[in-house]
């Protein structure tokens, strides 16, 4: 069971919810197993303006931040699991069942991911109620998890409610063992424990981002990828870049190659 | 996990829930987690007929039962279990947090009741959304359950709502292993093998090398290392490969784009 420190480092991010109803149950949930920190991403008026109003809306709700965008809801975040029913889509990322994918959670909490001894903070999303998460939010998380179900052959597929999910997959945190237990192996990031010499702190979600800018505009710079194929291929190396889960060295060292060829390619050559 | 004959032997029973968006969540919850017996009990006009209504309204609720009183509901059950939210009322039951709660029902769902090998059926009860069980609907209890939660010391207590609570029951009996464990929440779950996904292959590290290669050599027609510093930076570059773990198809995305840089800078610019 984790400890409400450990709690407070889990953000629950819903992603374009429509029902105000629904955001209402999933911060009632929230406060139900202990999390505080709700985040709410819409690109109109957020919708749990009304929610708030709700009688019985807990302090989760009076606290929760409404972001512009998904990246900015995650960007202190060192760890972004995504929820999704699954056989909606060709999914690019490691998908776990809920019972295994919540050790792997916990682990993250109680990971020391730098030098000043930060632990991990980790994002967990939900889609819209229609839609689930599109494949460019998806772009953004480390890997996917699923809440099993025994639906009967023949019959129509019909998922939770989202206050229903959240709920689900609170519990299930919640209930996990106190235990560290070993990450699951089909996720590469949760860190092979390496010699105990100092290590590099990990990246944010923001600094994985700026990393995934400059390689995409050397890309361009080179003709690697063309104008239309751009923003399919910023999907992929988002994907790329959290499966990779660079540490921070890692990463001012591919900033430093990406940034020394782009000044290298824009060197007006045709002067000498 | 239960199978689906063991899990057509599991009665949902809402007694006196009043919102039929509650019992058409219910209802959804259960056609998730594959059970199919939902019984209403209602002293008066049973509101599910407007639930059933509902778009997305699941076969469950198509044969929903409608009770009069609670005994006849549970008429034909060997357990009864009662939900609670504790703190409640004194109870004169034995209580059972959820996870210790859910494989006494799946061991009551597999025992010989009788001598025509009948085995036995469960009634899960759910009081309504305001006052929960009363103490006359408990008496029909063998025992109680209650899902446990971690509210902060001097927060309101809030309930999850209906379809909240019933769809996180019927999660932990479905997520219960099919061995008998022993019913302690402190041991985790026996691992469930996972269908095999499709994954991309692992690299062999003779590729790593390749591309380990390809970086180096665009780092030194880029300058971004001293020909002194190569051989540390090598070394480096083929911990970090190693590390990251890339799997083929984003090796072949990185040969792909270091290759490419390659060819751009090593075009004859100043002949233009």
């Amino acid at each position: 069971m984790p400890t409400p420190e450990e709690l407070d480092r889990i953000h629950i991010v819903l992603v374009r919810a429509r029902n105000p109803n629904n955001i209402g149950a999933a911060a009632r949930a929230m406060h139900d197993f202990g999390l505080r920190h709700l985040r709410v991403v819409n690109d109109y008026t957020v919708p749990f303006e009304s929610a708030r109003s709700a009688v019985d809306a807990s302090e989760v709700l009076a606290d929760a931040v409404a972001c512009a965008t998904l990246a900015e809801a995650i960007a202190d975040c060192t760890l972004v699991v995504g929820t999704t029913a699954v056989g909606e889509r060709d999914l690019q990322h490691p998908l776990l069942p809920l019972p295994k994918a919540a050790p792997s959670i916990l682990a993250e909490l109680r990971r020391n991911t730098g030098p000043n001894s930060a632990p991990g903070r980790v994002a967990l999303l939900f889609g819209s109620e229609k839609t689930g998460l599109s494949n460019d939010e998806l772009s953004h998380c480390n890997f996917l998890l699923t809440i099993p179900m025994q639906q009967r052959e023949g019959e129509r597929h019909l998922s939770l409610n989202l206050g229903q999910a959240v709920a689900v997959c609170l519990y299930e945190i919640s209930r996990t063992p106190a235990q560290p237990v070993p990450a699951h192996p089909d996720i590469p990031s949760l860190p092979v424990p390496e010699a105990p010499k100092q290590r590099e702190a990990d990246p944010i979600s923001g600094e994985l981002d700026r990393l995934a800018q400059l390689i995409e505009e050397t890309m361009e710079a080179v003709n690697y990828t063309t104008r239309g194929m751009r923003s399919a291929n910023g999907e992929a190396l988002r994907v790329l870049l959290r499966r990779l889960m660079p540490n921070d060295a890692d990463l001012r060292r591919m900033m430093g190659l990406f940034r020394r060829i782009l000044w290298q390619l824009k060197r007006p050559h045709d002067k000498f």
